[in-house]
Parts: structure tokens; C-alpha cells; sequence
């Protein structure tokens, strides 16, 4: 071993000791008669204390040293004249009294620090000098411990994990597949896997009773910010369990990864409904960290006279608390153009502001009387000094405008407060969504998603709303506003599947060919089963406040889907692609 | 839950309990009155009595259940009058009171029972029924817990986990990889990695210090028999450490597999040469769990007048205890016939017999003397009652027979026994391989391996003899004649890494296109380092004895690379192969 310590292992108590050192020179100070650098390994920072008149030949040496050098020093703990509260070995330095260099370095193309000058570009190209930067490579030791803690506790409760194929077969339904030429198989191809769920459901078949797996899945998108071609799943299923089972146990495994890795411990997670989540927050992915829900008001204003709100399907609105006087008429045109932004598409916005003298202030005061408004107010909660955001059009998308108004203001007043979470679970999504480009079903969750029990006498029906109104024992798991898991029961049911095959348009012989393996082993005794999957560069993100996944991705691809460290994808030899017997067409 | 126990949770102490029990029919026995069923899930089986006295109904519903169904019942624990010794559960059995049947099965192609009557490919192709007999859901649990303690090992020792990318860049350079086509950017295309090996080096540049993976990696090799195109590894690198470091700490990893899962405390490893290894055992990976040392035997036969002798390179052989008069002539001609295979290419067989009585029987007794047979028994340490088994030929292949012939015999003498374990390390592999028909060298080990320090300065020689007398930092670990585990120390240093791409015959540009991060990565302060790489499925199937790694695969492929399940690999729709801008050759 080249050191007998790390360079975070030294404290007061090691004073005297004779030790080993190896890492890299963070940085270098020439303070005339001495020499200081800070040697950094993974585990932290040591000073060493080179002195002219001691030793000239080492200390000379020392100051040769460059940035990002790789050394070795032998020498003696001391404790230092000027300590360093911020440092855990800051109370002691090194008298160094050989040095060897391991390595040099160029100067690097950014600096490795905390704040780094490193544009996005260049960083992932010198990914391996980005990762010596503390907030990614805490962010990568962190994702460990994730990994870790998941498999002890689902470990405890007898999940096995089991690895799945990754060339598999590839199934047009859903995102698109990457694909792999056989050699062998010659004008064959397998198909990486967008997940591997049939697997897990032959593994519930196979009897395995409870299965995981930290696995690779990969989807062939165009990507859209912070979405990665490859990405880890914390993939989940159970055998012989209801909706109850899963979400009790799977709401204990993210308790646990908060206790013991954030030491917090998150109260029972309470229940929502699909429609209730759409109802109050205009998301199927709520951030409850604050309230504010969304307030329907077609029985105070619709029919009043004002024609923007008498011919909306709905008008609906968001109490603000406080912020009513403080919120200038500038406030008011920055926020009615961002709710016009095409990402929202809102017509406009209306507000009322209710005075701490009780006057009031509105941009639709001349269609509604000050006692319509007050009454109004009563209504929605709002109280004086408070803010009345209203959005109207058609159901759907005005409520979905509301939820992210309601987002956009929680932003814009500060309610969200790092280290807060609120985890809670979204139940009954409803099994089909109907397209209307294609004129067909969809399965919202995926095709082997059960219905509820006391839905499934819909299945049969002709009618389009009857079947968009067939909820589906499917349940995602979100916090803070991100869905961060998701999963379903699974029909079991060789007829049943054959059934909901055909409401998404298969026909029998694509069902056949696609998924026959899977209505193959429904006939030989399939249990119950469901199960449930994690993002997991999702879970670490939310858990530590972070916007980006991509960070907690050692090499992760830009939004071309390449690796820009590598220089992948690139061309292949002809010999290659002769060898598996296929050909790139011109353009 | 569909349950409140298991299968395989009841004992004495639970009678008079009520319980729900799931799982599925393995059997059942209709005796007049009474029947029983054995209940079947991963954890057991438990024994259900229906009476037909007590509940007619119930009973005659019991004994419509085929096997394999999945079935849900409700009872009380009571004593058996008949226990099972060889069962857990075998002191109980259930009185039932409720029947559910989850599901029914037909009748299952092959029978699941330790021994089942269903050949390879049916039990590939009903994989999920071949995974209920508990052979192989024993060896898929085995394997959990080897990935599972290795983790614990590996993270107690402040390795991280970290995910590398499984789409990066092809290097045409040792197996053939599979490939991906990029749709985005069309033409190019990812391959799958064969393993992370420039990935973890890329880790150690960037100072993460210890990393490890149980990680698939992807050949795209002709299939021999136990081969398969994704398999798993244990990917371990580290920092700051010589070959002795990394020893230890992966000794250490196997002891505490062994000891943790088998309880079986194994010895500090032995450790012998490359060189050592392939004289005394003629296999770089010998069998140490017999002694039956190769005996050099030149200076004994050769020059005597046996024109086989003399004109061979290398006379060598074995010494077989014991056995020499129980060794018929019918067994020494088949043994003849067996090292005269194609797979073995011996041209003939010579033996010597060491009878009780002093006397001798030899197949070159003409051209020897009794006198110096007896002399030569001296040397090679054979006594009355031993056969001594002889090959001649050139050097390497001779040797390499000899290892075979070893192997063979001690397989006929019955020596390797099951439950013993012989583990060590083999050291200084040859940096270099010399392939007569493209008059070129390759890696013995791969491009990155490290030279020894006291081979350094013949790197720069062009006698072939002298490079290939190059010994590398290079590692295998041998468990009972398998190479579990093989690594090496690295190069870090940018001018010696090009030195050793142009021994291996690759251009600068080559090695640019190619390697050209990894060799910009050790410009900025790569540090020292050195790893290992363990095959999991070698390790599991080892450590239970196991000759196929197969069954240790939940969904294994075939010889020709299928998924015989799945039916994969399988034809892309056009459009698929539009999208990624690559067609099929016609042949």
C-alpha cells in the first residue's frame, strides 16, 4: 500500500505518529520560508508542511508541484498554529520528510472545486477530473449507500434478487427499443430491455415469491432534459399480495432509506386518489410541501355575466397567502405572461387582491360586485392580504394550468424548504387512455395492469367513457412532486390478459408473438402478483433536494445520447458489420 | 396477503393455530376418507388434510385440484400421527376448513421434482416451471447471497458501487462485441461492454479510490458448452496499492464468502508462479486438491536408446498411488485411447507398474533396465503398488497432456471430494502472447496490464524470446481447477501505456481512436492501481460443487444464443429498422 493513512483519517490525537500519505496536490501555498499543500484523496484533505531551512532540496521540490500532481510523502503529525474548524483534519499538519511523485499532471481544464469554472461540456468530456469534485463524488457515494440500504432491507424481508436477461426480445408497444444485431442469428435482433417486467411476472410464475433488482433499463427516446438513454430501476414484484401488501412494504423501504441515511424518520404516507390529485392539484404528482389547492369555482362565477368565465368548462383558482399588497401590477404582468407561455397555455389570468383595509382589487371588478367577491373569498378561504389567482377554459387543461400556477407560485414565494418531504401515495390511475391521433386505447400504466375488482365488470363495454372510467390497481409513489416509484397489480389471468390484449388493439396474433411466453405461463398456475419500480437516480436526487439526476450518474450521456468522455456511438469497421450481416443506409 | 405463514413456517409449536396458507399443488393422495395435499411455495412444503367425513364438499373439491394449481386455504395446525422427519414442516399438517382456487394449471410438461423427467430444452423453454424444483431455485438463492455478501464485504472496506454505462464505444481490439445502432446518430452505433474495464480505471484517475460493480458484461463469442453471451462479473478496482494490497483484500473476500454462506474457514492462500504452475501441473489453473505433481523426467529416460524418448523435447509423467496392480491391461489401453483423443493428441502412452512384490511390468521394459526403473521409482518418489503413466513430446504440448492426464486420473481414482476446497493464487502471468499466424503479440491479460518492475527494461528489446520472457503484474485466483478471478496491476503512466499499444501492434492513431480517453486521462494525475474481476456464476457454481454455471442463470441462452422462452433473438418490423437507418443483408 502506498500510504498507512488516508488523508481524512488525521486528528489531534495522532500528533507525533509517522506516517504515509498519497493523493492529489489541491493546492499549494509558498509563504516564503514555507511551503503548504493541501494533498486530497476521497476521503479529504491533509495539509502538508514543507520547511526551506529544514530541509531546501524537499522543499524546492514541493513547490515544482502542480495542481492535480500525485504524490507520495512520508512524514510526522504535528498539531498546526492555525487551525481549520471546516476540516476534520484541520486541527493537524504533516512535516513531510520525503516526497515522491507518482504522477504529473497537466493543468487541468477547470478547476476541482466545490464551484467549479467547468462549463457542462467540458466537464463531461474530463468527466474523471469532474468526479474528483466533492458534490459529485459525494453525490456518487451517496447513490451507493442507496443501492446498498435497499438491498439489506428488502434482503430482510426474503426479496431475492435475481438477475434478468438484457438481450431480450424487442415489443413495438410502448417507448422505442434499442436494438442488437445477432451475429448468429443472422437478420435476427434482440432488444435491450425498457424494463424488465415480464421477467419479473414469470419470476412470480416461476415461484419466487418476492423478487428485486437493481437493474439497467434502456429507452430509445429523444431525449428531453435530464432524461438519460440508460437509467437504474429498483425493480420490485411480489407474489400472492392485494395493493395493500405492496404499498405497505414498499412505503417501509423509503422510511428506511430516509432513517438511515438521512436520519429522518417520514410519518405514514397518506393516500390519495388519481381523480382527487387531478381535483385539488392539477397533477397526478402533487408537491404537498405546501397547500394551496385548487379551488372550483364555476358556482361563484360562472353565469355572472363575464363571458370569458360563462363559456369556460371550468374556472378554478389558487388562494396566496399574504402576498396581496406586496404583489405589484408588474408582479401581476410578469405572471399573466407566464401563464401564456406556450408550455402553459393559458388565455390569461385574472386576480383578486383583498386588501388589509377590506377594499379590494381585481382585474374583472367591473363584471362582479365587491359583495359577489367578498362572498367569493369567504368561499375559497382567502383571507385580507391575500392573493386570488384564477385560470378558465376547458376541464382538463385548466386545471392542469392551476396545478402548474400553483407550482410556479410556491417558487416564487419561497414555500418549498429544502429538507422537507412529503411522501404520499396516488392510488386508482385509470387503467386505459384514449389517443385520440391513433383513435385507440392505451394502457396508462402497462398492458398487464389489473383492473380494480369492483371495475371490472366494465371491461365488456362498448362504451368509450366506460372504459376511460375503469381505474386500475395501480399506485405511484411520489415526494416533493416527483413521481420517484410506480407499479401495479398484475392480471394473472391467462383470459383476462387475452382481453386486455384486445381492448388495446392487439390482435391475437400479435398478443401471440409479443407476449406469448407471458399467457403461456398464465396457464400453468400463475399467483396473484404485483409489483412496483423506482427511479433510482430519482430517489437520490429527491432525497437530497437536487433538480438534476444526471450528477448522481457516473458517466452519464448528453442529450444527443452521447458520451462525450469516450466519444460514443461511433462508426464500425466494415468487417463488423459484415460479420452480423447488416448494412448502414445512405442518407 | 393472501397468507399469514409460509409454506415452509409451521412447527410442533403452532398446532391449534388458524392459518391462511397460498402456494402451489404438488401433490395429492386420496386415501378413501381422507386426502391429503402437499402445498408447495418457495419456503416449503406443508402437508393439507381434507376429511370427507367432516366436510364432503370441501374434500371432494380437493381432489378435483390438479398439480400445479394455485390454490389459497384456510384450517388448523394439528399434529401429525405420521411426521416426516425430512421435512420441516413434517411434525404438522393443516385441517382445512376453506378452499380457494387461485388458479388453475394444465398439466405441467415436465414434472416438478428434484429430478425431473424434462430434457435441457423443454426445461429452457418452461423455464418458469423448471425454476419451481428446487435444484434451481436453491442455486438462484445461492446466488443472491453471494452478491449479497460480497457487498457487505466490499462496502465495509470502503469500496463504492458504481454504475458504468453499458452503451459505450466498440474496440475491435480482443472479443467480438455486440453492437448498437444509434438512432440519433445514425450510422454510429454503441456496443456493449465486454467488460468496465476502461470505466474503473477511469474511476481510479478520478480518485474515487475503491470502486467494485457486480456488473454484466457481454462477448459475443461462439458458444462452447457453459459459455454464454451476458454474464455476470464482481468488478473490483483500487487505488494506491500493489499487487500485495490487492491480494489480501480479495483473499479476504473469498474467506468471507466461504465462511459467511458454507461456514467453511478457508487457509491463508498458497501462492506459486505461473512458471511453477505449468511445470509441476501443466494448467495455469491446476487442481491442488490432489498432489500428483508432474515429474520431469529427461535426465532419467532420455539418451537410453528409446527412440521415443530421445527424440522428444520433454519426458514427463505421474505418479498414480495405489493403483499400479489393481490397473488392468484393458485399463491402460483405454487410458491410451483417451490421451490419444484429438482433444488430449498424445501420441501413445507409456506405464510403469511398481508390483507389491518387488517386481515390475512396464510398456518399455525392453529398453530399460529393471535397475533403472527402480532407480528412476526412487526419483519420482513411486513405491510398491504404484503406476507411473508417461508422456513425451514437445515441451508445452507435452506438458499441457500431462496436466490433462492429472486430471483425468484423479477423476478415475476418485480424488476430488465434494465439500473440499483448494484455493490459491497463481502469479506473474507472461505480459505477452506470441500468435504464430498473425506474426503478432497480444495481451495475455488485456492492453492495460502492468509489466513487473524487474521486467521493465526488456520492454524496449525486439528479441521475441526476450519479450516474451516479460512477466506482467498479473493474478489469477484457482479454486479446485477453476479460475474463479483474474486482474492485474495497471499501467498509469501515459509513455509506458503507448509503449505497450505499440507492442501490441496498434498504430498511434489506433490507439487514439480507440483508447484516446483513457490515455488524455492519465495526463492529469492518474494515480497507481490495480483490480480483479470474478465471475459470479464460476464463483457460485464452485462453491456448491457445481460443474454448469447454467442453472445459477435465471433465463439462461442456448449453445446458438437464444432465449428458448422468449423466442429471442427474433425479426425487427421494417419500420424499427427505418428508424435506426440500418438494413438486413440478404444472403
Amino acid at each position: 500500500m502506498y500510504r498507512t493513512v488516508t488523508c481524512g483519517d488525521l486528528r489531534i490525537t495522532h500528533v507525533s505518529q509517522s506516517v504515509t500519505l498519497a493523493g492529489w496536490v489541491q493546492s499549494s501555498r509558498n509563504l516564503g520560508g514555507m511551503t503548504f499543500i493541501d494533498l486530497r484523496d476521497r476521503y479529504g484533505i491533509t495539509q502538508l508542511v514543507f520547511n526551506l531551512e529544514d530541509n531546501e532540496e524537499l522543499c524546492l521540490a514541493a513547490r515544482k508541484l502542480g495542481r492535480e500532481y500525485v504524490i507520495q510523502i512520508k512524514g510526522t503529525v504535528r498539531e498546526r498554529s492555525a487551525k481549520n474548524a471546516n476540516r476534520p483534519t484541520g486541527d493537524v499538519e504533516i512535516q513531510v520528510t520525503e516526497l515522491v511523485v507518482l504522477n504529473a499532471s497537466s493543468v487541468p481544464p477547470f478547476t476541482i472545486e466545490d464551484e467549479s469554472d467547468g462549463g457542462e461540456e467540458l466537464r463531461m468530456k474530463y468527466r474523471y477530473l469532474d468526479i474528483r469534485r466533492n458534490p459529485v463524488k459525494e453525490k456518487l457515494l451517496f447513490r451507493h449507500q442507496i443501492a446498498l440500504e435497499t438491498r439489506k432491507y428488502l434482503s430482510e424481508l426474503q426479496f431475492t434478487e435475481i438477475e434478468t436477461p438484457y438481450l431480450i426480445k424487442s415489443t413495438p408497444e410502448g417507448a422505442r427499443d434499442f436494438v442488437v444485431p445477432s451475429r448468429m442469428n443472422q437478420g435476427q435482433f434482440y432488444a435491450l430491455p425498457q424494463s424488465p417486467q415480464t421477467f419479473k411476472q414469470i419470476l412470480m410464475v416461476a415461484g419466487m415469491d418476492r423478487y428485486f433488482q437493481i437493474v439497467r433499463c434502456f429507452r430509445d427516446e429523444d431525449l428531453r432534459a435530464d432524461r438519460q438513454p440508460e437509467f437504474t430501476q429498483i425493480d420490485c414484484e411480489m407474489a400472492f399480495v392485494e395493493e395493500e401488501d405492496i404499498l405497505i412494504t414498499f412505503e417501509g423501504l423509503m422510511k428506511h432509506l430516509f432513517k438511515t441515511i438521512l436520519q429522518i424518520e417520514l410519518p405514514d404516507f397518506p393516500r390519495m386518489s388519481y381523480d382527487e390529485a387531478l381535483r385539488d392539484y392539477g397533477s397526478d404528482k402533487p408537491d404537498l410541501r405546501f397547500d394551496m389547492k385548487i379551488q372550483h369555482l364555476n358556482d361563484s362565477l360562472k353565469d355572472k355575466g363575464f363571458a370569458v368565465f360563462d363559456n369556460a368548462e371550468l374556472v378554478a383558482g389558487i388562494v396566496c397567502k399574504g402576498i396581496g399588497e406586496s404583489y405589484s401590477n408588474k408582479d401581476i404582468n410578469d405572471l399573466t405572461d407566464w401563464v401564456k407561455r406556450p408550455q402553459i397555455g393559458a388565455k390569461g389570468l385574472v386576480y383578486i387582491k383583498y386588501n388589509q383595509d377590506g377594499s379590494l382589487k381585481s382585474s374583472v371588478g367591473k363584471f362582479f360586485t365587491d359583495e359577489q367577491l367578498k362572498e367569493l373569498a369567504q368561499k375559497v378561504g382567502a383571507e385580507a392580504g391575500d392573493l386570488l389567482l384564477i385560470l378558465a377554459g376547458t376541464h382538463d387543461a385548466t386545471l392542469k394550468q392551476c396545478g402548474e400556477l400553483r407550482l410556479e407560485m410556491a417558487r416564487r414565494m419561497n414555500l418549498m424548504k429544502p429538507g422537507e418531504f412529503k411522501a404520499f401515495w396516488v392510488l386508482d390511475f385509470p387503467l386505459l387512455e384514449w389517443d385520440e391521433e391513433s383513435q385507440r386505447f392505451f394502457a396508462m400504466h402497462h398492458p398487464f395492469t389489473s383492473p380494480l375488482p369492483q371495475d371490472m365488470h366494465k371491461l365488456n363495454s362498448s362504451d368509450k367513457d366506460t372504459l376511460k372510467s375503469i381505474r386500475a390497481a395501480a399506485y405511484d409513489m411520489v415526494i416533493n412532486g416527483a413521481e420517484v416509484g410506480g407499479g401495479s397489480i398484475r392480471i394473472h389471468d391467462r383470459a383476462l390478459q387475452a382481453q386486455n390484449f384486445k381492448l388495446l388493439g392487439f390482435t391475437e396474433e400479435e398478443a401471440e408473438a409479443q407476449f406469448g411466453f407471458l399467457l403461456g405461463a398464465f396457464e400453468y398456475g400463475a399467483p396473484p402478483h404485483g409489483g412496483i419500480a423506482f427511479g433510482l437516480d430519482r430517489v437520490c436526487a429527491i432525497m437530497q433536494g437536487s433538480t438534476s439526476i444526471r450528477d448522481y450518474i457516473a458517466f452519464p450521456k448528453n442529450n444527443q445520447g452521447r458520451d462525450m468522455m469516450i466519444d460514443a456511438p461511433s462508426a464500425l469497421e466494415l468487417k463488423q458489420l459484415n460479420e452480423l450481416g447488416v448494412s448502414v443506409m445512405q442518407k
